[in-house]
């Protein structure tokens, strides 16, 4: 038995991946805010260095309210996904622990560029790791729709789903490019591409995920 | 398809968002203990110097025990006010993480007030923060009620709960006011004001709830 | 309507309360190690300064050891303690907030005996903090016990029980105390006082909580 | 009534076993990338100086991935053990919270073996606690297949599986060894040792497992 056929077997239940997954994104979103760290006054009852301090403070604040809302996006529509299997096999364990890596190091350039938001190479990366992310979530979903989906929704389930899709990456890449002429213009990208994705794109399927859900 | 009619659709369980918000409440309220740090003793054996230390840390104590005790408010109402929900849509998801959002930046407050707690600026900020949050919450309310009601809950609701519940950030927003005159009279009325929704108020509907809630 | 007959009210499905705990619970026990702090090494590659470093985090070692042990043990005993609960109302949502504050505050002590072993005050809050936790556990499984129990159940308490539970809250009283004449004499009654609790005490009632379980 | 037929009782639902778990699986995953810490630059915008320190950072980021996939690999054999099972008795939650004493550990060594990747205690260290991870694992599925399994899928476990799970152990075990002649070979073995777990090992159990979930 190869180990490649060994990934397609495991007819597992949702419950716990969606529980182990919901655990790690709302760490996540909730570790973000360790980076804003409280600043150290000269004179502690000072309100003028305080405020002074806390505009400093304004590029980790910004980073950190970009990350957050990001990973809710991730979460929705990972919500949805999930919500369009019949089940769960080992290889899409994988392919969701592959997305959930790539979630858990968000924290890192987000620290990295509220720290950092200046140097093109800390903007650039930031976009490059939300294409990543973005990339990968879009290799789970495409194995689901293909293997595991509910017959009664693989109707609803645009063809050209996946492709349209890339507008995703290629715009937080392009961000990432971009950085390097302005990080101010890649921090405008990387603000507005969640929005393409602010609902699952595939709504058609949505309407009648509940009913899907309603008879698991 | 407009962005705002997408945001009326998704027909969605209950489940995942109430576990992804039980795990920030719960993130939340434990990171918050991260604030009191092990001081650095001279004499590692010395009781007095110990002592005087864990002394020292009273302001932290007592900015952790506040928080602490809002956030599980907070919790408490946010389960009543989901119970209300018959299901899910986009704008109650989207809802539901900017109150998070506001949940999760607890702790830094917290911990600007605990090292600075004699700082107008701080303890100001401290309770403004707690009226943003009770905003979102509202808001998040009562988009519930009004679009996503149980039929048989509906006639609980108190046509006027609304305007009562401005109470709260209006209490919040007095000790941020406040805090400018006296920080000692602020912290009383942050520590006072939980007390208006130490239990949800529309109390009728919560009877029915669990009824509502065993023939979910 | 008062204060107190409010916290009477609520009847609420017992499963978020038990998400949320367990988010708590699952958390303290994984920060613990946070206070395992890697130790500075002069040579990176000195296999004798890196062996003798670890010897010196012993202490840090064993106060992890007990606390980690410790916090299973109520986990259990609080998963067996709200299956007698048919139901929740919000002082019993209170009276479990106020334990999982004083769970979430048991990294502080444990970080500080991790660091000062020898001072008898860090001993003695250990033991103290531990005492209080049971305490509130108590005044906890009392209420449910007295208020909500599943009428199967009733059957099945010990009349005694409360009573034979206070042998926990004194033995690490006793602890808190000895703490002061020997800190090593404290350390093993705070590891054996576990075993007491080490299974939920009336067990009779564990027998038939299944089946309660099983017609919820 | 010993101590030991205490521990065989407590028929227990599986549901907050799974879900404390859950959390510490997630919670330590997430926690791993906290080890990542945000370098010190000079020079703020200096792409040259950004880009040499995170090339340093590489033993961090490798012991992180190495880490991930490895709790990863645990998860889902954890997943497929406590499928097994048909309820569970205070013996199988103290034999889980003992496997997750050791999984929780993991972040310690992992820091220790990013920071001091050519320290050959320390890279053997971190192959020794997968060791013992791995051990206490098996501990805890023979236990359950000896005393807890399901009727219906006792027929499909291998007699053979517990000595051929044995590799595992030795596996990590020959890389603690082979740290002392060369960290480089150590983490290749490491890297390869859960290939062997990759999906569980006794798949013919898994197929079947769904149903029995199905009935559960």
């Amino acid at each position: 038995m190869t180990l490649l056929s060994r990934f397609k077997q495991g007819g597992m239940r949702l419950t716990r991946i969606e529980a182990f997954s919901d655990g790690v994104f709302a760490i996540i979103v909730t570790l973000l805010v360790l980076e804003l760290k409280v600043p150290a006054l000269k004179d502690h009852g000072s309100v003028s260095e305080l405020s002074h301090q806390l505009v400093e403070l304004m590029p980790k604040f910004l980073s950190w309210l970009i990350s957050f809302i990001i990973v809710c996006k991730f979460w929705l529509n990972h919500h949805y996904v999930l919500g369009l299997a019949r089940h769960a096999d080992y290889a899409m364990v994988w392919l969701n622990s592959l997305f959930l890596l790539s979630q858990s190091f968000i924290p890192f350039p987000t620290a990295l560029v509220g720290e950092y938001p200046n140097n093109r190479l800390a903007v650039s990366l930031f976009g490059a790791m939300f294409a990543l992310n973005t990339l990968l979530f879009m290799v789970l979903q495409a194995y689901i729709v293909r293997n595991l989906i509910k017959p009664e929704l693989a109707a609803t389930q645009d063809p050209h789903g996946l492709r349209k899709a890339f507008i995703g990456p290629a715009s937080y890449l392009l961000g990432a490019a971009v950085a390097w002429l302005s990080v101010h213009v890649a921090f405008v990208i990387y603000a507005l591409t969640p929005l393409f994705y602010i609902t699952p794109r595939h709504y058609r399927g949505a309407v009648r995920d509940r009913q899907g859900e309603g008879a698991q």
